[in-house]
């Protein structure tokens, strides 16, 4: 019985991720569904990037993942399967898939096989054409190898990494935004060693880092180390990217211990 | 193990789908849910006819179809279902499951027996106390036959057709916008033959049509057939509905080719 | 095959609730997760407490209700298990589970067992690193009794409840608004006796009570009871906060029948 996971910018209000669902169990019927987002801003393949990056280390070995945001759906891209010794990932080849490249035991195939399609593919929906029916041959046992075609240049993210710089201190960037208006850095928190830590968010001082929100006095900026390990600049009982005004890619520097 | 797809005009934030889910999961423990869509706008009827008539296809055989968007819930308005051979489909009588109608081998029967209700059944919730226990009845096995008696005068939307003109060509109209504010029309890509055809909506020129949005230039208008098969304006990484201004009932002419 | 309902303030955009379903299923392979509402307004345990109680007549024995709204993640706030006749509920020690303490048979634990966590707990989202895998570990069949230890002070809010005022009449208030904008209020429709009573919101005479919303006038106000048996104020086709200007907490009276 697999599970895998569907992240999409499709919203939930059309009824497209519902169709995904039908022709997977029409293949797989005891595959289990679970969502991930389908609340991506659309065609913005970086942040579905981040959300399934945040999402592998918590899914059971020998999950698919199944992530949809295509901006070039109809055109010569492919559709690949990246295939890890924890989890299958099924996407379009723009990039999406970057975090499970990442990973050392990370292979990549692309999906060129009709007959694992519907058998008509629309230009427009190959959530529902295309991935969606390799998902669920997958998830009732297909071999990878019957159903794709090893390559070997699977288009990769350039994903912002942090630095440490010449004096000692941390310079990184905001990378993601959460619901709740928290802002998540690419700094991990291993690199936040000492009492003496002082964080900067485009210049201006946050407090902390603290251990918990609740350290910090209502409405007041605070940074901490996020639920996914990396600096995370928040407001305590508010939305710290209307408090402070930032975005993604804002500078993000951590003096010197 | 059935699957029983929904789509109400319930949102997602009161824990009103999350009841009816529990209902049938009490009576069918082994039902297979998939939402389709849940944001349908509120008594929108026409809206979830359009969402259910895209799904219709993709789902596997015997799939209980529940539509519950039911602005006279607590009237006289009769509870039915409509079985084809390919499916059920479970709702209030009021259109909404025209689509199904629409089938050669659809019949129309009246949920009238109280057994298969909720103990008390209240005057504003019937997803909850008739609909979600016919779904659970059904899916556990229960002859339609046993629960309901057949009828011949089910409820029919107007859904607005395309016609040919005497000229040649065809006028249409805007029927749905999804959530990336692409306009979906009434006129089957079917009909759109060579490559000469040119689109107009509300009098304006729309380039195409074309295989793909992304032959399109970037922000530039275009025609294309949509996944639904249909024809579908767009705007290339933008929303058609904001920057060509239009709206369900948009008329749409395509010249003679 | 244990049923597992989510409710959280988590919104479904940046993977949170797929996330805890992920280890959830790791741990109880065969569970089924039913969402509840993941749009609960930030931080607010007292919505929640009204959605959960809204669900919880309606789900299968032996459901385990899992709820997650928890300003004080991380803080010495305690978590806990609470076990009635009916259900387990699992959730932050800050009141969320009140309508499940309400019940006779209610018995409240505290989960401080670390074997049955997640190997490293993050302070800020005990969601996926202590409520999620409690609840597979229930779902899974592990004894309560090896999982947490028996406490006799849960916290409870304080949940307003309707008055019989000297004269005859009902102060109560409204208490909870639905996405259609419906006023739900804290006054048990069974206290309405008779055809002469009269409803007064903030001073304001609604018509009513009416058996359905369709026997008012289209946009006109009405009272009614809710489908969960309490007095609702309610505007027909219509948003009745934004019509009527009300809000939690609005007061409404009924006059003496």
């Amino acid at each position: 019985m697999s599970i895998i996971s569907l992240t999409t910018d499709f919203g939930l209000s059309d009824g497209y991720v519902g169709v995904m669902k039908g022709v997977i169990l029409g293949i797989a019927p005891d595959a289990r569904l679970v969502d991930l987002s389908h609340e991506i801003a659309p065609q913005d393949v970086l942040q579905a990037a981040y959300v399934l990056a945040g999402a592998i280390p918590y899914f059971p070995q020998g999950t698919i993942h199944l992530v949809v945001v295509d901006p070039g759906v109809g055109s010569a891209r492919r559709a690949i399967v990246v295939r890890t010794d924890a989890a299958l990932f099924i996407g379009p080849d723009n990039g999406v898939l970057t975090p499970a490249l990442a990973d050392s035991s990370a292979q990549a195939w692309v999906l060129d096989r009709p007959e694992f399609r519907l058998p008509e593919v629309s230009a427009t929906f190959h959530g529902r054409d295309i991935f969606a029916p390799a998902a669920g041959h997958l998830a009732r046992g297909a071999p990878l190898e019957a159903m794709a075609r090893s390559i070997s240049d699977p288009v990769r993210l350039t994903m912002p990494t942090a630095q440490r710089t010449s004096d000692g201190g941390i310079r990184g960037e905001v990378v993601y935004i959460d619901r709740f208006g928290n802002l998540i850095t690419n700094i991990p928190g291993s690199w936040l060693t000492g009492e003496s830590a002082q964080c900067y968010l485009a210049g201006r001082l946050i407090p902390g880092p603290y251990h918990t929100y609740s350290e910090a006095p209502t409405r007041a900026p605070l940074a901490l180390i996020s639920s996914g390990g990396a600096l995370e600049i928040a407001v305590r009982d508010g939305n710290a990217q209307q408090v402070l005004g930032a975005d993604i890619g804002a500078p993000v520097l951590v003096s010197p211990a």
